[in-house]
């Protein structure tokens, strides 16, 4: 697919945005690398750019109390309710440019054309960058987002990073405000609509530069211990052996098999190891993580079902035991389906085939669609690849993305 | 099976080696646990403990340049041919009190029965307890019975232990002679036979307390990496995947169904590590060991190549990449088809179903095979157990190992 359908005007927007991008990955903690974790020193250095850049085009920009930075473009009249756009800024260790810093950028991008040429729209436009996506720092996440959610979580603030910081601290000097942020929140927000890189292969493999989301995955995490026999690789004969790793062999390939089976669900055995893991003694113990995720609990619940019977099962004709601990549940977060109907006729007025996708990371949107309707635009990423300096965009993409966006926010109306 | 068939006497010979096998297990270089490497201090105390009861029985024992301790019964004329009966004194870390200290105290037994009716046979006797079988200490292993082989690897004298010893230091302070290991060698021996525990669980699973050694098995080892691509376990739909660990789950499941496929040939993967190792993580590379014994090495060779088939051809059916090299390769030794004939006749003499089985580990005697005639009897252990304080044989079983080994001395005939 080629930009045909873009305006000139639309792709050098674009290539603003990738210019910008670039220029906001030198806000890193680590020289050569970019990590901008939570209320660190890069992290404030990026959110007084991102403020700046907020003043030229003649917002207040601020930080708020739980370390967003904040910004609210007026609509015709004072007061309106307000469409929210954004994602985060920070990062994970080593990141990538575009994973949040795309979605916090574009948000301000979107902004921008509007007051470049002053256009008022019946509702007002504001913009947030996140602080506390990635959850590396603390034991915390998405509290940027649950403060505006007002589902802020004040155990949060006794969190100390490996440092011995405490979040408390961190944030005061960063300027938050630690006591008011539980009691913050987003107020007259009509909708929050984040854009974000796909971190996914699907729309690359389809040929798509945009996709809509419809819901952030649910996700169960297992934890599998089997318990064979260790036993002499050489002395013990096949029909004698209750091998602990072909046990597991097979549940990996069953849990495969059954994610393989149905549309938008996915099952990862990520993690495994063996005991006493040498060459010439027979496993006698294993160990793995699944991850399961489906956009709809339904349907997850039903595929949980099928892979602890599997596991048992194999476990039983193989003579070995088996345990399954749930060590994580998360609900899926279906997006709001004006929304989504909303963001799927931008991408077909950027002339782009709508393709609807579930998400299967999770992002603030979750959060924020427990405060307000909330959905997602995605942007077809390189290979799928994420959380690594290797994630890559088009800037024909990047300009797809905020032309759809701008289109989305300029045809928003407050139901 | 009872011991119906064995004598008073044969069974109390069987309690009176339980107790010698208690006993020597106190020689160990770590309180609380038999720990007893090649030339420690546990080592030459165990030497002295024994060459003591060889004396008692009026046996002239010496602790030879490469660390064995050995003795010789003379026959009815003195410098007849010798039939040589032993095992190894070291054990592994945290050992049993039975793998390799059987049979170098039943050869012990055996001469004991014959010394005190003063019972001469028309060859000699010859004891050793060799003393470097488990290779822990140094990178080496099977000193002792090289040395008596005339194959002894003068490198191994300047190999060093953990803690800096040399070899070649170790064992001038136990009594050897490293400048003369390596020009000893078993001289007019007739024959090699060693007692040793099964060491795997197939005599139990048959019910049978004594196997007669068809073979040591050939052993292949190999190392297989698998290269996919790593990805994001929620955003990576199944059909984009190219997961290294169900590739190589689907790669250890054909390795066990075709050693399945074939008698007393097996095949292990005994240690498989994941990259990045992360729940929520695709894994994008695996690196897994392979060991396959037979013992036959055209069967083993045969089995080789149908396995490397099956990882390439799992390999491109999943779009990842295999890289198969082979670490380590041993020829099978095959037992001398006389000492097999005789000790099964030893065992059907003490009213035990003849089962003829080959060995998966490795054992001094594949190196005595390759000076003189060879073979082995195996006595049937606890669950298989070995390596561990619960290895465990049964007093009766005990006996009968000892009861088939004397009837074998008493009918060997020097051809």
């Amino acid at each position: 697919m080629t930009a045909k359908h873009l305006s000139d005007a639309e792709l050098a927007a674009g290539r603003e945005l990738m210019a910008r991008l670039d220029a906001f990955a030198a806000f890193t903690d680590e020289p050569g690398r970019l990590t901008r974790l939570f209320l660190s020193d890069a992290h404030k250095r990026a959110a007084r750019a991102f403020i700046g850049w907020c003043a030229e085009a003649g917002l207040d920009a601020r930080i708020d109390a739980a370390g967003n930075v904040v910004a609210r473009y007026e609509g015709r009249q004072a007061g309106a309710p307000a469409l929210m756009l954004g994602s985060h800024i920070d990062t994970v260790r080593d990141a990538g440019r575009y994973d949040g810093n795309y979605g916090a950028l574009a948000a301000l991008a979107v902004v921008e054309g509007l007051a470049g040429h002053g256009e008022r729209l019946d509702h007002a436009v504001e913009i947030v960058a996140f602080g506390d996506e990635e959850g590396v720092r603390f034991r915390s996440t998405l509290t940027g987002s649950r403060a505006l959610a007002g589902t802020y979580e004040q155990d949060a603030l006794d969190q100390k990073d490996s440092g011995g910081v405490l979040m408390r601290d961190a944030l005061k000097a960063f300027g938050g405000d630690p006591d008011a942020a539980g009691s913050i929140r987003a107020n007259n927000v009509a909708a929050f609509v984040e854009a974000h890189i796909e971190q996914g292969p699907l729309l690359e493999a389809e040929g798509l530069p945009l996709g809509v989301v419809s819901a952030i995955n649910g996700a169960t995490r297992l934890e599998v211990g089997v318990d064979g026999a260790a036993g002499h690789a050489g002395a013990t004969p096949m029909a004698l052996r209750r091998d602990a790793l072909t046990a597991a062999a097979e549940m990996a390939l069953a849990i495969e098999a059954r994610a393989r089976r149905e549309a938008d669900l996915v099952a990862t055995v990520g993690r495994l190891e063996v005991w006493p893991g040498a060459t010439n003694v027979i496993p006698g113990h294993v160990q793995f993580s699944v991850d399961l995720r489906a956009p709809d609990d339904a349907r997850r619940a039903a595929a949980l079902a099928d892979l602890k019977a599997s596991i048992h099962s194999i476990a039983v004709a193989r003579g070995v035991r088996a345990t399954v601990a749930k060590t994580h549940e998360a609900n899926a977060f279906v997006c709001d389906p004006r929304i989504v109907a909303g963001l799927t006729r931008a991408v077909v007025e950027v002339g782009v085939r709508p393709r609807i996708l579930p998400s299967g990371a999770g992002h603030d949107t979750m959060v924020m669609g427990g405060h307000c309707p909330a959905g997602m635009l995605f942007v077809r990423c390189k290979g799928g690849v994420s959380h690594n300096p290797l994630e890559s965009i088009t800037p024909e993409d990047c300009a797809y993305g905020l032309a759809a966006l701008s289109r989305f926010v300029r045809d928003f109306r407050v139901s």
